[in-house]
């Protein structure tokens, strides 16, 4: 999901040089505001030319443009900041408010604050080459509605024929990389599975708690392929998986979401456990599914995930959305 | 998903007694200026004294704070507002710079912006229970297991009990407040519902689009209560909703991830349109259910959601937690 975010983003992206000589602006001080001591600056913004949005969050209240300092291609990221507490008493004596909408008890305004007090992070990366423009670039998504028989025409035959390698869960599976970060194992062929951590998660702390289990059984491709016969295995993630967490990291089931993805980002059967109310990417409904409602739904109807329409997220740069569009399915 | 969000808070907060006497300030114009035609309030908050901050979201930027105006007790929620894209020329143009850190390619600043280009959003409860503040305070939450008989033994007698009030979505279908607000109606009495924006949505731009379809009919509370006589009043609330958000907002039904809470905040039966690619607050999979699964799951087995076990989050304040605790159900 947050694919956008101006954090991940940012720090993805330091791939420039070394600086030997970096200069520093002096600190602000504490209540931000302007005390003629600042490195007030020329505007080297006041003529910068908007060539494109590359993304933004309404969310996370940022934006990645794309455009020219003086002739230089350049990437200039806004984040508003933080509210911050010990500025309240000042920004409610000393703004503008205006009226939107009142209902009963509820009332909602514009409050227009001055500038100190509700400043924008700005970050410059000039001169910016191709690269970090695309790095930058949101790539948007389309829900895809996929009947059973978009599944066996269009997908499959996708999948089929990208063949995507996944010897690296081979590897995982057989001990040969990543060995020392399982967490647990269950070598059963059939309902057996290895339990670690994501590389998404650092595991410095609980709050934001990300493991994968991957099943032993190499011919799961995904939910689709899923029938009542695979219960047992589920059953079998689920409960030893919640065990190995809660011993591991003294954190109850009461705490887990436990889901698959689809689309998965590869085709061997995996599941998901992250903390609850942790955001982690890919929790949304448009393509987490619940192992316990997929349970369920296997066990009332065997042929729920064969039979039934599913809808989930394509980025416009994915291979599979040309074909949903050819098809003129989207 | 985000327990701390701003907007579920506010979401989720809608406990307030009916309001016969609902004023309305003058609807801000297209950009956002201003223009001698707005309502500018007295400030209402400038003798705002603050008891504490109930909660706070650095990634978001909002705030949530209890305390008085005029000796009443207040909740008031802060939170700062997505950049607009047609409001850069304008912000890079009039506004400062302050540099604070050059390394490389790569530099930083403080960008002090005109006032009426960088407005924050602020939410007025006043006045304010004992149970709006608890309501806003951050929590942690529980995810829990209902059963048919959970729902029938703990959850519904605690609705029926709380008798929470409904009255201001009485207030929206009677046309007695926010008349104005409302995008879409289909008036029948079966299958009709009205369309608005939710109060999370500042309508700026549809990057963070979320508007809200509520059934006119009165007797449904929740998913539990759905079953396969109502997948025409569904299809006609996503199918016209969908419409209605193309024709006023021109973003395709792909663009769009139409669902329902369960738990919901109220107990009146209400839909959710949020764009995809937006993570809204209460989007995840713990809580929010397709509406396009949810009419499916209907059509193949009418008691589904009568019977099924469903699973969703509780914050730790909530009256139904304990009532699943008591009944040593977590």
């Amino acid at each position: 999901m947050a694919d956008t975010s101006a954090k991940r983003l940012l720090d993805s992206d330091k791939t420039g040089e070394p600086a030997p000589d970096v200069k520093r602006g002096k600190t602000d001080n504490e209540n931000g505001r302007e005390d003629g001591n600042e490195s007030v600056q020329e505007n080297v913004l006041s003529g910068f030319k908007t060539s494109s949005v590359l993304s933004d969050s309404a969310r996370e209240k940022n934006i990645f443009i794309h455009g020219k300092v003086a002739d230089q291609d350049a990437v200039v990221i806004l984040e508003k900041t933080p509210i911050r507490e010990d500025s309240l008493a000042e920004l409610f004596s000393g703004s503008t408010l205006k009226l939107e909408m009142k209902n009963d008890i509820y009332s909602t305004y514009r409050l227009q604050a001055p500038p100190h007090l509700n400043e924008i992070k700005t970050t410059v990366v000039c001169p910016a080459t191709e690269k970090h423009i695309k790095k930058y670039q949101r790539k948007e998504s389309f829900l895809v509605e996929e009947t059973e028989e978009d599944y066996k025409n269009i997908t499959l035959p996708h999948i089929v024929k990208q063949s995507f390698s996944v010897q690296w869960v081979y590897n995982i599976l057989e001990k040969k990389a990543e060995a020392e970060r399982i967490v647990y194992e269950d070598p059963d062929p059939d309902v057996g599975f290895v339990l670690l951590p994501d590389f998404k998660w650092d595991q410095k702390q609980v709050d934001d708690l990300y493991l994968i289990a991957i099943a032993h059984q190499r011919d799961i491709k995904s939910l689709r392929d899923l029938t009542s016969e695979h219960v047992p295995l589920l059953q079998n993630i689920f409960q030893k998986g919640k065990e190995a967490i809660l011993q591991r990291y003294n954190l109850p089931a009461s705490k887990l979401r436990v889901y698959l993805h689809y689309q998965p980002s590869y085709y061997h059967l995996h599941v998901h456990f992250t903390k609850l109310g942790y955001d982690a990417p890919g929790c949304g409904v448009e393509r987490a599914h619940l192992i316990a409602d997929v349970i369920q739904n296997l066990q009332s109807n065997p042929q729920y995930y064969k039979t039934r329409t599913l809808y989930f997220p394509l980025r416009a740069d994915d291979g599979l959305l040309s074909k949903f569009k050819e098809a003129g399915r989207l």
